[in-house]
């Protein structure tokens, strides 16, 4: 079953700065040969379920390794049995409508 | 790793209402012998990783098989290596606290 | 606008305990008189729009005021005009359900 | 009080294409003069607390309008008191790091 997930991942009790935690984040994703878009709060990952949530575990195993005690992500998880499609489509189906408003 | 989940599915496409469909998950999760709470919004689950991400994975595969063409989850997860906490524990530490302020 | 919506803050750069700023919150979300449930992840909160977002607003304020330089929550937001709905009769609706599966 | 937002809108009870609601809340979004970006699960928008939230309501409220009986939104939402931030400074921080790795 291919997902289309957001990823946001917050590792607690390491302070205010979380960029490096993120960074090795997106190198996991990005080592699973996932198809991934960074964006401001989150990252877009597309895939199929198990490559995803395994990565998604690594993630969280990793920055534990890392040195925090505890992590609270926050996940969006979209699937559809109509029809195939991207993350790219999804933004173009949007962008396409808002030409014709 | 065990984790403390907030699970909200939503079902697109089946008009609206869907708590059919809800009902439908809270039986896989309570089938897959993991400990859950229902509030208004969504399902608290506490369990370990694998047993959790099956569980939820099943709910989207049956959600689509109940003639949903469409799915979007959110979900929250929690883990932490510094300390067991389960679910009570975390209402019960909130509430410990109220009391005095 | 009635909304339901369920809030989750969590405090960044303050360790790793945080149930005393999620206390501090639920005393601010019932000092402005709005229904609440507090679960393991979050807190489901009933009431009208303004009413509600001020709050939160106060919530994250508060917060920064008790020493958090950084906050992230997470909202989940339903709102609708075919007919109303409490978080009692969301919960109610998934629990009859359940009993005719 | 600056946020950072993370926006997505699910209009329920209008069928499986919802492109043409999420493009009307892009316009409202961009009428109110906030930053926005939009991603393959929802839209970052940064700006003033009262301007987003007004300018949120305000898309409930239009898609609703449009004909949706239901909508249920996740928001994520950071504020921070430590320094200015901007959605770039968040994605550059993490592009930085991973280029250490």
């Amino acid at each position: 079953m291919k997902v289309i997930v957001d990823f946001c991942l917050i590792p607690i009790g390491v302070g205010v700065s979380v960029s490096k935690y993120i960074a090795e984040c997106e190198k996991i994703l990005s080592d699973a040969g996932l198809k991934t878009h960074l964006h401001a709060y989150g990252t877009n990952i597309e895939g199929e379920w198990e490559d995803v949530f395994t990565a998604i575990k690594r993630c969280h195993e990793r920055v534990h390794e890392m040195g925090a005690p505890r992590i609270s992500s926050t996940i969006k998880l979209g699937t559809r049995t109509d029809r195939d499609q991207t993350m790219e489509d999804k933004i173009k189906s949007v962008q396409e409508k808002l030409q014709g408003i």
